[in-house]
């Protein structure tokens, strides 16, 4: 099948908050071949997205994501990866070209499964996927008393494991914190896998992120995630042999599986987060999942959006019966609900299962997003270089 | 002062051609303050960066770069450190931000030095500016005779040091590959510090490089650059210590200090080169050259465009005498010439000197620079979110 057209949709809600959630705007990809079409999600700011894929050459290898696009034939899980092969050496020191090639290594997947007839964590070799428990992923209340109340009302919901994250954790007092981490578990109960993430607070700063060890031991706290940057290698590591033991989770920041790699290999991580929409696609997020396995650690999704992005979250790992968590977001914004109308909704046993249909299983919503969709156009020397597609 | 407009300019050549040529494009950088201003570049691609600098916000950590500059007081080396660190918690998640950020930060030493009437390098905290050995760094010539003749002209041009790279060096078979080192090396003489620079071509294949150690052995290579892909440490290492052993140089392609202390602490570089306009600016530049000197190693800059992105390159090692090393593009395409009327050569004895002046000491050519201004129109919702601004 010979690529026709690769369009991006930029969706947002009508007033985007300045808070920690990844749910208010989106950047869905539309690749259309041989009669079919395979839909992907970027993590990622959508206009400058956009303009990585039609931007002009700057030199070889800093070209457009389009170049390693346009005319390409895709028929085999070898044309995917030849197509991201092609993007890492035309567009190496382009550097928002990951966060787009993400999105389209996606739809790439999407659109072999729904030709080759195969859910794709079948392409990737597995012969089942098994179900993951998922935890209600969602960011911390204004208050401990709030804090509380959505900790007691995830687990009436019937969610075995919660994490809380983001708001003004690790920002404050060590008070305040303790205060937050305390309502959380008396509103999740003993029983409830309790994960907390500090959302990358503490930067490179080890010692406020050892002052939290003792309150988070005391919770019993699952993991720990992000306590610093993205790659903060030494930091993870003397974090993660510090007293009390508190496993240390990460990853959601790489760009790349050559990152993730760094982060598994000099981090001493207990479990390896990774996005599908921004590590480059599904394959690399694959590759790390193998990785993990090598390691003897927990690979685990990142996913805060649509249920299309979901599902893409999942598929790298869908056949690893050790890694058994996934992460499950909440309170999304209406956009990231309308963006699909399959929705993945944990079974009576608690546990998600992924779709055993073709691609990504996920059938996009296109009359329900017509209403986010917002406007780009750029022109270059007055002549326009992009306009938004028809939906 | 407070910041009154942070403008871009896309210049390009007519023509880009499909070669390792980073100068056949520019993003230049202005920042007006005060009744000055402070010119920067990034070495990125220029859409892609004005894109990252007017885009919406997507949510707490993917905000515009603009969101951290718009009414911010320059008065400072903290200010320009405060403006640094609130780009990297506003816009973490804007994979494109540290390109943009780049030629912000520089464009601010600028406008700083001007407003203290002194060189960025005092401001930085080095007492005076050593002179550097500029190594004369070009392309391979398309087959060994002309990169015999490039190097015997550039000897007669007075180098004392020769970089080659990119090209189809590395992408063709071994003897392709020894016929150009040995022609460099003839070309050269024997007295000539020959550096060779393999642009990433081997990605993480060790055994491709180790193949080339022998050869690189013969002609006295001074060092191999990028033998891999950034951050690829265990290949790199790997590589530092097989024999015959030459030294490896590496690092262009960080994007910010985190990286660059990967690449230092685990990738067994004698040499860290930094390219100021895209690690983050001049500030995280600096870090990286004080870093170098912890570890015994040398720092070198990175830089292949213009004299004003040549001086900012420099600043950061200026005052460290035995670093004294630096790159020197000598075949830039005219646009990058025309950059500045300000010329960086260096002098009889072979050795390059920044200027003894406010800022980075390059005066920008405004005339000269007019016929190669691109116009970018970016709308959003049918409104104009940017649009050229006047030189």
């Amino acid at each position: 099948m010979k690529i026709e057209s690769v369009d991006f949709f930029y969706l947002s809600m009508p007033e985007v908050l300045d808070i920690g959630d990844g749910s208010q705007d989106a950047l869905l990809v539309r690749i259309r071949a041989g009669g079919l079409e395979g839909w992907g999600e970027c993590e990622t700011s959508p206009l400058t997205s956009i303009a990585s894929y039609v931007c002009p050459m700057s030199h070889s290898a800093c070209k457009p994501i389009k170049y390693s696009l346009e005319g390409k034939h895709i028929n085999s899980v070898e044309d995917i990866q030849k197509i991201s092969e092609s993007v890492h050496s035309n567009s190496f020191d382009l550097l928002q070209a990951d966060h787009t090639l993400s999105g389209i290594n996606i739809a790439l997947w999407d659109l072999l499964g729904k030709k080759l007839e195969e859910p794709i964590y079948k392409l990737l070799g597995y012969k089942k996927a098994f179900p993951k428990l998922p935890y209600a992923s969602q960011l911390f209340g204004n208050n401990p008393d709030e804090t509380f109340a959505k900790a007691k009302h995830t687990v009436e919901a019937g969610f075995k494991a919660i994490k809380f994250g983001w708001g003004n954790f690790g920002e404050g007092t060590l008070e305040n914190d303790i205060a937050h981490l305390e309502a959380a578990r008396r509103g999740a109960g003993q029983d409830c896998f309790l994960m907390i993430d500090a959302g990358t607070v503490w930067e490179n700063d080890f010692n406020e992120a050892e002052k939290r060890l003792a309150a988070l031991k005391k919770i019993n706290a699952y993991w720990l995630e992000e306590p610093f940057a993205n790659l903060s290698v030494n930091e993870y590591k003397k974090l993660s042999t510090s007293l009390p033991k508190i496993p240390l989770a990460g990853g959601e920041g790489c760009n790349n599986f050559t990152q993730a790699k760094l982060m598994i290999q000099y981090g001493g991580l207990s479990f390896i987060q990774i996005d599908a929409g921004r590590v480059g696609g599904i394959s690399p997020a694959k590759q790390v999942a193998d990785l993990a396995d090598e390691f003897g650690i927990s690979y685990v999704n990142h996913s805060f959006t649509s249920h299309l992005a979901l599902s893409a979250s999942i598929q790298p790992y869908a056949g690893k019966e050790k890694h058994n968590i996934c992460e499950y977001p909440i309170e999304p914004k209406q956009l990231a609900i309308d963006i699909s109308s399959t929705k993945l909704t944990p079974g009576k046993n608690g546990y998600l299962q992924l779709p055993e249909k073709t691609g990504l299983g996920i059938c996009v919503d296109i009359e329900a997003i017509k209403k986010y969709l917002v406007d780009i156009e750029i022109k270059l020397k007055g002549k326009n270089i992009y306009y938004t597609p028809d939906l």
